[in-house]
């Protein structure tokens, strides 16, 4: 690898060394790669995880970082800061993957992680703070590794199944104590802030031809289950006058949800990605239609007024369909708003290096949502190039890349000034 | 048993013995019973519907029918004609039910017949023409035995699964040979007019407080699998106007045809019965819904406008939503009209007792629908309570049944004078 370190340009501002972090991030890549489709396989605890978890413990070891791995098996490299007793400042993300996924979703976040340290070192940097480098266990399962932070993890969670091991069974091969899990905590104030850079996956900066996008907060979720129960009938036999079809009806119901969603407008997002049908007969009219709506936007109160407004047209169509409605939640996420002195940092450093850039809101979930609940968060997004991620299509360009591992740096420099 | 037999009343009215017709669905609905549902769980050449041929063969036999069973199962019993060398009058329904059935789709049919024999034998009546009482394999499974006497079995039909083994090895054990299915076919000429109730399966008579229904004609019947592909993205990143959301587009299509089933009216009913989406996650927009149209009418020409509207609707969506559109052929069944004069039989025979009747299309398939492509046709329909079929709440009242079984022994008697 010819690599020449990090550098600073003459007005000051450091730089990534862009041939280190692309090497990094390809040989990362190589980790779980089905080699027909190019697709990554690196689910939680699988060997393909586990196999790039020793590699990037070896990785911030030879950094200078000191290891440790927490109860529910995140990855905490630490280096010490110059000032006795002060809260870290964190830069976390995640190895793990979706099956067949790519190859920056998560890594991407480590590997200029990782990047930064080298760049500290290269440029002779020292920070007040504590830096705190961690990878969160099982992102992709939800948000495991940081909902360990925040003492959110339940009997579910530890039930949960892995290749077969539920995740108790899991901790335990890696010398863990799953009966100790409350101990992954972290208490409020020990964090001084938390970044992450992760891939967009979605089209808003590659479309407005930006390199950066500055993450104002994690949008709230609500997923529910909506159950439409009508009378099974012969699909011959049975006029239309007669039918308590629940089909008709759910058609109606995932019409009004977009309508609905279009109506209130701005960054609300809704989708029904699942639906099913009983008995799921061509010639049978069914009793059952079960679909999902998965609904999310950075203000709880419009997807309150989103929900509620759909909660009551759903209602009418029931009625009008003389069929029964019924809601299950299958997930309500609070919205995560990023910190103010963390995101303006993040702008400064953009606006310093003169990356496109804007404010945007994130409609994933990220770790950083779990890690807001005790710490002051800022998130930055990299171009998904055609907004595509959870496919081996997946891809962020080196230059984009690199812009974002220098404002992670740069902001990283202005936080260990300005926080206490 | 306490019968008193067939009788004339004053009017010279044949009647049907109404405690042995009960007795016989009585004991037939015994047998493949769930005691736990009360389901029938008869389907074609189970166990229990093995035991039902031989029950009903015995019954055959005892009433003095000569058995013969073609080269696809069917159960065909033969009463000689006076009049050397005429055709046959048939009557037909089947012994097998859906899993989980009910006491009379089929049955009624059959219990009906075999009363009409004794009947004729209690009233000392000479048919000039032969009358044969058919049970044909497999109705449910997609009119299998009634395709053979139209010569329409294919290797497909051999190689159908029947609990693990295929039809062609049912066959053998039956001391049948599967080579030879194709002399079950009858030869047009043989049948002077094939006679078939059945339970209606809607709820048309029972809302117009009717007896009998005389069909008509069964409906012509299309099935399409509809695929719906757009572009798999993420629940929250993907702004609504970046979606090629094809669960968007089904749900207007879903909504379409209705409002076009509708529009056109009359007998016209269309159903969406089954819907998938892939992969089919809460939080992933699909990539692909696939749902299946079942529409159905007397008239092939009304099928031909709706399905000509409504692939230039879906056309429409498809261009609207930026999703693709592609139908699939899963059945086309042209309608079978009933004789007229077979017909008109069973309306003079359901006047001259007064039953309550209407002549009205069958929207479900029937044997008499194979028979139809060479035999003249009619059949009759006894009320569903509920329009409830397929299903263990199944249920046709006594009295009702009794007024099939005399206008059908009535009809039985007309056309053995009326035909040559």
């Amino acid at each position: 690898m010819q690599t020449r370190g990090a550098y600073r340009t003459p007005d000051g501002l450091p730089h990534v060394d862009r041939a280190r972090l692309e090497s990094t991030l390809l040989t990362l890549g190589e980790i779980g790669r089905n080699p027909e489709t190019g697709g990554i396989n690196r689910t939680a605890f699988s060997v393909a995880d586990l196999e790039a978890r020793r590699w990037f413990i070896s990785k911030l070891e030879a950094a200078g970082l000191t290891i440790r791995i927490d109860p529910i098996a995140n990855i905490i490299g630490t280096l010490p800061g110059t000032d006795p007793g002060k809260p870290s400042l964190v830069i976390g993300s995640h190895l793990d993957s979706v099956p067949e996924g790519g190859r920056f979703d998560g890594a991407l976040g480590l590997m200029i992680a990782l990047e930064l340290v080298h760049a500290i070192s290269d440029l002779d940097i020292s920070l007040r703070h504590p830096l705190e480098i961690v990878s969160f266990s099982d992102e992709e399962g939800g948000l495991v590794g940081s909902r360990g932070w925040i003492g959110m993890l339940n009997d579910d969670d530890l039930n949960r199944q892995y290749g077969g091991r539920t995740l108790r069974q899991v901790l335990r091969e890696m010398d863990l104590d799953p009966d100790d899990i409350d101990r992954a905590r972290r208490a409020e104030g020990e964090i001084a802030a938390y970044l992450e850079v992760h891939i967009e996956q979605g089209r808003v900066l590659e479309r407005e031809g930006l390199q950066i996008g500055v993450v104002e907060g994690i949008v709230a979720l609500d997923e529910y289950e909506i159950t439409v129960t009508g009378v099974a009938n012969h699909a011959g036999t049975t006029r239309m006058a007669d039918r308590r079809d629940p089909m008709a009806a759910a058609a109606r119901m995932i019409t009004g949800v977009r309508e609905e969603v279009l109506r209130l407008g701005g960054n609300l997002v809704g989708t029904v990605g699942r639906l099913e049908t009983e008995p799921g007969a061509p010639n049978v009219i069914p009793s059952v239609v079960r679909f999902t709506i998965d609904i999310r936007d950075p203000s709880h109160l419009v997807l309150w007024r989103a929900l509620s407004n759909l909660h009551e047209h759903f209602d009418t169509i029931a009625r009008e369909e003389d069929v029964e409605v019924a809601w299950r939640t299958l997930a309500q996420i609070p919205p995560a708003p990023a910190d103010q002195t963390v995101m303006q940092a993040l702008l400064d450093a953009a606006g310093r290096y003169g990356y496109r850039h804007k404010v945007m809101p994130s409609g994933a979930g990220h770790d950083a949502q779990s890690v807001a609940a005790i710490a002051p968060m800022g998130m930055i997004f990299a171009p998904s190039v055609g907004g595509l991620s959870h496919t081996p299509a997946e891809f962020t360009r080196i230059e984009d890349t690199v812009a974002s591992a220098d404002v992670l740096l740069q902001a990283l420099l202005l936080l260990d000034e300005r926080l206490p």
